[in-house]
């Protein structure tokens, strides 16, 4: 398997998931700016590779600081990272653990400093990859044997890590002898499930069926799906869960048909400061990411055009949420608390 | 406006539908299999559209046809034109009621025969279009004034002889003075939405916006949509819809907001003869068109692929259909009967 991300001593190196699968291309990002020009761009996304992204960022930007104001530069490199995409939360999460290190080690030599934020955020990918594999062994009990999965977007290696969230209890399920196969909403308009989805599913032998997102329904009802699983990219503390654009009417559609829904995240994806989904800032994206596919035109010039590069789905919708600490389920006000305050398990 | 279809002394000339709207090219279908084969790769579509276009298709394959063998001749060209496309109903309308003034005028001199096929063929496109027009006048009165309309696939001036089945109820409302915009699905895999209904309404000043076919359950769940608007490619006597895939799923979600779904289709669309949608047969369409786009492939080598063109809504979904005879609501199956008995009133 690639790697998504990696720390070299070229810089924060990463596969063009843009370019995917047509071509494997690696971009390195010599200074934190071209670390959040490629998380702004999408060179690498979904949630928690983003939120590897931002610390080795910050691990970058530290090790080509000047001592003299460092902590000025601390904050004009976190707000820089900040600044690139607004939904998923683990980009904050990331940052602030950074800073948190930051300022523990703060009085040190400079070498000292900068030595401690690289240590972090290599931890801090080492720990995701862990991270998705408890979330596979506990999510992959869940998933029905003789079935197919339906999933959306890319959850997979390439947007975590490794292993992934939702692929990753896929994976896991496969692991465990369960006989599945999965169906990959192509997801439009970055098309994160027939480029990226196939790919890894694909290397890994799973069998694999894209679907063009309007077939999402017919084939939930059709009942050959015996669950959904996606990833999140944030979720509120009474279980809302924004995730990719789409993933509402996919999550309403399970619903009708009985279908269950699951959604697959890390802890440091829960956002318990935010009471519900409401409240999760939309990010609106470049129209051209409709109007256009691999450079070419489809639309007629001049035609409106909306990008909400996410939804939010109603707790009502979610039949759990799997995280490496353990299967949430509803009420979920109650049940992801505990899990925010349970003691890491991995 | 563009002529969808017409019939000239080189042939049976149409819009290529799948060139639109980047180049506005013509072609001239000049025998009975080049009409069968246009309408199999999509040249035209749309279900009103290919009835006319096999209309055409009989009396250019009659008006080339020996008068030795003509009731084989003619049966050999009904055959060719019904095995095109499985699934809109409205194909084996048009071609029966060829056949029907076939048989009423078959002991003629052959050029009385074909003269008479070709008046139908041109008498089946001018009804088409004030059917249309009928049809919008009942659905004006519907649509929300001051909100937006939700359509999905392209029910315009294209998919029939002109004005529309679902944008004609559109543009009615507007000559009614409805202040309305509308959201066009893109439609994958074809992009009907994207490139045909944005274009028609664009031409008509008709404000429109893009959204993948992916947003559509974001934004019926804002608020925005006063109600959604399709056509239909067959209608069983329960009221169950098929239409182009993923309108089962804006069915789902128009419902989960509160926001009516309506089907606009002429009486030729109903198929009484079908007691549920369960009948309805689904055309399976080569995968290339989920694969690639404007010939780049998007997806991996090797990787499956579904592609049904249509899915069936159960009819708790539809709020009403708007045909050229009145509106039909529930229960559709006295309705539907209703309406298919009553004398035309166009």
């Amino acid at each position: 398997m690639v790697e998504t991300i990696q720390w070299t001593e070229a810089g924060v190196v990463m596969i063009d998931q843009r370019a995917l699968p047509r071509q494997e291309i690696y971009v390195a990002c010599r200074d934190y700016r071209e670390v959040a020009e490629a998380i702004r761009a999408m060179v690498i996304r979904g949630a928690p590779a983003i939120g590897v992204a931002a610390a080795m960022g910050v691990a970058l930007g530290v090790a080509q600081a000047y001592s003299a104001r460092l902590d000025e530069e601390f904050e004009e490199i976190c707000s820089t990272l900040a600044g690139t995409r607004p939904t998923a939360v683990n980009l904050f999460w990331a940052i602030d653990r950074m800073r948190r290190v930051y300022r523990s080690v703060r009085e040190r030599p400079l070498e000292q400093i900068r030595a401690r934020l690289v240590e972090e955020a290599q931890l801090m990918k080492r720990e995701d990859v862990e991270v998705n594999r408890a979330m596979g062994r506990h999510g992959a009990t869940l998933v029905p044997d003789g079935k197919t999965v339906l999933t959306h977007c890319n959850a997979g290696a390439l947007a975590t890590a490794g292993y992934g969230t939702a692929l990753g209890v896929i994976r896991a399920a496969v692991e465990i002898g369960k006989k599945i196969d999965v169906f990959a909403d192509e997801t439009r308009p970055f098309l994160q499930g027939a480029r990226l989805t196939a790919w890894e599913l694909q290397q890994d032998g799973i069998p694999t069926t894209v679907i063009t997102d309007n077939m999402a329904g017919h084939f939930l009802r059709s009942g050959r799906i015996g669950c959904v699983i996606v990833g999140a990219d944030r979720i509120a503390a009474n279980g809302d869960v924004a995730n990719k654009i789409g993933t509402y009417g996919v999550a309403v559609l399970a619903k009708e048909s009985g279908v269950p829904f699951y959604v697959a995240a890390p802890v440091s994806t829960l956002d318990l400061s935010l009471a519900s989904g409401d409240q999760i800032p939309i990010e609106q994206r470049n129209p051209a990411e409709v109007t256009q596919l691999a450079g070419v035109p489809i639309t007629p010039d001049g035609v409106g055009v909306e990008n909400p590069a996410f939804d939010v789905t109603p707790h009502r919708y979610v039949a759990a949420i799997i995280t490496e600490r353990g299967v949430a389920i509803p009420p979920y006000t109650e049940s992801l608390r505990r899990l925010a305050q349970a003691r890491a398990a991995v």
